[in-house]
């Protein structure tokens, strides 16, 4: 195919507030290569979301040398040099119910580092021990947003929400077998909540809830400090 | 159609531990009434479930007047005279999240008394406001079984189940809206608990959570006193 | 049912931010008429929604005059005296594809109001004519929050995601017919979204976006004023 | 992630009757040897399962040979010393429709064993062969509760149900193709039994029949005694 | 419209072995009256299938006359004058789990009579009262097919197949609530029952059924007399 | 709600060659009303599309008057002067199953005849009486697009593009019951349908049909002429 | 595990008219290789089916040796010494709509010859190529029974029973990619054709459908002869 | 299987337009190799669809050396000695919304080059940029038909519907996870487009698309000329 089959969308993060990433699942080798080159050209850097090892492993030398990849989320990073300012103060909670929801909290850490915005983890604090999250509600009530993460019957944004006045952006996991094959029941359980006004994003969708809570973060609390 | 086309099933209690209810729902009135007639013959009781109103007031007047009809469970019972024994201790709690369940727990408890057994309600403590849950965990602390009712999310009997060490039946109710419609979400998110053990009935299914816990009653709890 | 079957959350609001809303469409007239009372004798005003015109008529005259209903979006207001404070700056719009929305733009619209909070509506933009979009980019640039409300294929969350910078609700709507039914397109196609950070509600729910936009304005937008 | 991400709450067991195990599908290996040295720490004793093959051998050799595994039904089992007590009576049988069922067979018993309790195991007698069944028919009697295992149309919980007075939990199992794939089949039959009162668990997940009947077994059954 | 919008098939007897039949539900009264009109022209008799008891009493009264209409199941005949040959053998039972299943029971039981063919039937021996069935067994023997109606979770057909050596035409029916609702799990059951051979129809299909076993009849048992 | 909530976008026929179109069936009467005030002050005729008659009825008599009301496909027209062309070629068929297909098949009709477009109409030719649609073939052969409407299980459009080489538009339509209900198995039968290059619409989607062609008219054959 | 694991049901062929078939799918080799055990002990041959050519290979070389494997269909038999006789006539045709329906084609041959019954193959004449099937028309009608194989739309049996007075066993494939995945629209097509009396088998399932023919021909066929 | 188990489908091009391609995910090596024998010994060429690049790999050699393969699209042409005439103008634009799309680009571009079709290719102009597709906008309103392709939530047909009057053949895509694993999002959405006129294809059916492209091209657009 002859023509130009890549068009980027650099202007997004001034027009959106938030950076395009390369969705990488599928895309070939030849493509992802390109779409470096084309970065390059343009001494800009780029989040990688859904890159499998096996595909990162078979990117030429150079490129595999030229980005950081998180093999936990299957994410990776190129050229990125600006890092989050540990100074500032972190607005960003990200909470998760099980150690199994790992890679969708890293995915979320990582894709707010990349945009420089802080955030403080609290895993493995679902309900089946609900002490846990009892525990840890003095310090999440700090938060101007919290990103809850979880599979299964994700009961954890319901009760969360019933127990906090911090806004709650939900992330629904494929964590789980049987009827919660493929995270459709923790999605539904978060949508359907009775604690009204939990925000869902997509199952396993930690870069879009890092980047809701970057559009909350730049449009009202930066532009408010 | 000329061929006999019912045939009760009178000996199921002595079998199997509950009674045969007769599921009303998609029956005509003219079964109805020969099937009252064939109980009356019998010298038997009957408990009819899903018995809307309508079909109930088209019953001929001797057969509504033999029954009493509950509107809100849309239950009736037939010729049932002894009562539970009020001096017997109370095993079974029933717990629901919200008075949208009002009509399951009433079907739930309707069964269990027709079965001469006795059941605590304990209605609208959902975990939107947890503080309502967690008041009663002493007193839910004391019976053999307990029976959760929620629809939404359900996240009542997930969370209780984290706190308890009673045995739970859950009861997902058909309560909610958009992805919730018909109560499928709440069934699923009882079957994928991440707190182990809930067992878990069809949507709406009070008659069945209490079938669940006569047997229990019956072959295990009554035979051990 | 001896048992009291209805626990009120009064402290709701001041715990998560949002008052307890009387979710209408499971629950009884009789039970409606004894949440009035109680919500009267601790002289606390009241939202209900999903509260049908037919039900709504089956409640007594005293409480029919006692309320305040909207029959486009099926809600009703008890005993709210204070109104919103026509003085502030709006910090959050309501953005819908077409006139079939209207009910779930009310019902946003009233729940903001209620917890004394301003919006203002923009009805009708969808993007099969991208041009009323267009036309009010510049002001939709000015809110904190938006709330975009769509049916059928839902674009509208989308293409507006990748015009703007504003943290972006939206609520899918059952607006349609055939695979369209029910709104279940519309809420996949906000979940799925090729533009990073659409915060998404279930099908129809503008009380849900209303609580999240009011979570998010008491936490953040008013403290930082 | 530097924060503290695996948080275990080895007090399950006193709250709740049942003790935590750990679902290793979505974890690393790196998550389960940081797991087991965690309960090497506390002394405790833990239940893995949904382990594949393929992960248990990429653990450690040292953590390798403190465990012991199943391969058929994925469980292992860390440095649990106590057995049952061969001489108590047996209160639970598990009933399977085929040998396909053997994997969801052994985690109910391994589960049920690791806490103690003794269990016997009726395989292979499914409907198909109706003579089967019945055959076993007097000796199921004798147990207090009965596990039934079937994938398929899962008509056997159905079929005992009919036949005798046992309180039943079924497990519907993803045995099957076309329609039956995934188990969805045989979970929404054991629903819907005709016959009322059938407690179920998700799909596959035996580990939870064996959770319900220990709450039944120490809740009611041991404290009888 | 002026173009013909009706085009009878009168010759699908003749080539099919069975007569069109009119599927009603969607047609219009004079859409209907129409067809009746082509049929009385050509001398044809007809049969009708999902004729609302509405729809029927809309007909002018000219028709009304012509036609037998049958309520339970919604089916009527136009003109049919010659009947079942009563000496002749009969080949066909119709058998039925629950009364609940009577109207797909009458429109099978009407189809075949149309067709001049004979059937018995044994309703209400679904496998809750196992002894029902069992007790038929000898007399289900001696036909040549065996049409078996049921709804919920359909065990009936699974566990006659594995009883007898009669081939099988399953009908799963709507009958059911939550999981059961509409039908689909009694399908299901049926395509997917561990007895290998059962032959399965749509939903409340007792029309299908009945030409199936015409099909049979005609083609194979008349043959070989 | 003060705000303009309703902007009608006049120029879509100019831009996209059809006109916009009034889908009615989540519109208020109050709406309906607005909208056609706004189409008369702008001298603009309407289309709408699912019109029920009991809304239709509730308009005001003035409006009832000006607009022609279709029942059979729940369409009306507001102020359409001009007429179809009588002497123009017809380039367009439409072809249909059933007659229970009708109210789709008038729904196609005015919406081309709407826009100035003439069509045929060859109605109740399904393949199970596959002689109607053979006897067709040598006139549909001569139509530029055929419209093929069809229920069930849809066979009509792959038979026919099996045996043609005329573009096939198919609309799959909800005639059916059981697993047909709702028209999910028609449209995903002439999807995967074996025969390349059937063009599908919505369920039921006449007028997304017509509007295909109107668009293939304008941009294609008008302006080879 | 100790108890006995493995329960052959020997005498189904005589009660049922079909030998017990192993599906092995969810079978471990270990549990395959005690099933020949049995099988030699008893002097019986076994029909395999859902046998992983891979699992074939893992089978120990005596076992190997002793069944004669069939790759295309995942079929295996086991000591089956008799063959079908040729002189016989034959009743059954088997017909399928393209190439990609071959392995279902060959477990149906497979199934009806392991038990002795002839039947002669119609591949690849589906309905996109309408001639193919018109051109076999008088040849298929001599059959008793006829078994139709399609995927995608499946209008192969719908089309056949039209034209043709022979009873049709339809069994959908799961030939097909998007909608179409996993063959449950060839299976609705199947259930909801507009040509009445098609007997559907569950996807893929060539071994129910020669079951069924299997019934048909022992019960019927055979017995007129 | 002795019996001819292929019949090609040759005239299929003179009698609808398009030649027979051969979809090749179901069929065997053996069977794909027995296809081109067929088709060299009828000097014919042939195209294959979603033929894997392993399965190609065992073709034997002198079969790879006779076909030209493309990776990508997992397409493949035997014999095809003509091209596209470089001279005629390009009638038909393809869309696509990333670049993760390539794949069902190249086989509608391929697809119709193999007919002698030219195509310009518009890759990565989803609405995310919007200022990408209305760049573009001028260039696509010059072609005759436009074939649109995106994953997701497929927003791009739609807008580019509202902006343009060239008809619109809309392919959705399985791009993307989560809630659009499998593309039913993207295929949902294109069928409930508020745009009306959007003619479908089944998930990522570039063939298709492509196949119905070429019957508006030779019936309609060649003729006119």
């Amino acid at each position: 195919m002859k023509s130009s089959d890549i068009i980027m969308d650099f202007e997004r993060s001034q027009r959106c507030g938030i950076s395009e990433a390369v969705f990488s699942q599928y895309k070939t080798v030849t493509q992802l290569e390109k779409i470096l080159s084309i970065a390059e050209q343009n001494q800009t850097s780029l989040l990688f979301t859904h890159l499998s090892y096996e595909k990162y492993n078979n990117l030429n030398n150079y490129w595999q040398k030229q980005i950081k990849y998180h093999e936990i989320s299957q994410c990776a990073i190129f050229a990125k040099r600006e890092s989050v300012n540990e100074k500032e103060q972190t607005h960003i909670a990200i909470v998760s119910a099980g150690s199994s929801d790992a890679s969708v909290c890293e995915e979320t850490l990582i894709t707010l580092n990349y945009h420089g915005i802080k955030a403080d983890l609290y895993q493995d604090i679902g309900v089946a021990g609900l002490w846990r999250l009892q525990q840890q509600l003095p310090n999440l009530q700090k938060y101007s947003i919290i990103i809850a993460i979880a599979g299964m019957e994700a009961a954890l944004p319901t009760v969360l929400a019933g127990l906090i006045d911090t806004p709650i952006i939900a992330v629904p996991t494929s964590v789980g077998y049987g009827v919660a094959t493929g995270g459709h029941v923790a999605l539904n359980a978060c949508l359907s909540s009775c604690t009204g006004g939990i925000m869902t994003m997509n199952i396993d969708n930690g870069y879009g809830a890092a980047c809701a809570a970057i559009k909350i973060y730049k449009k009202i609390i930066k532009n408010s400090k």
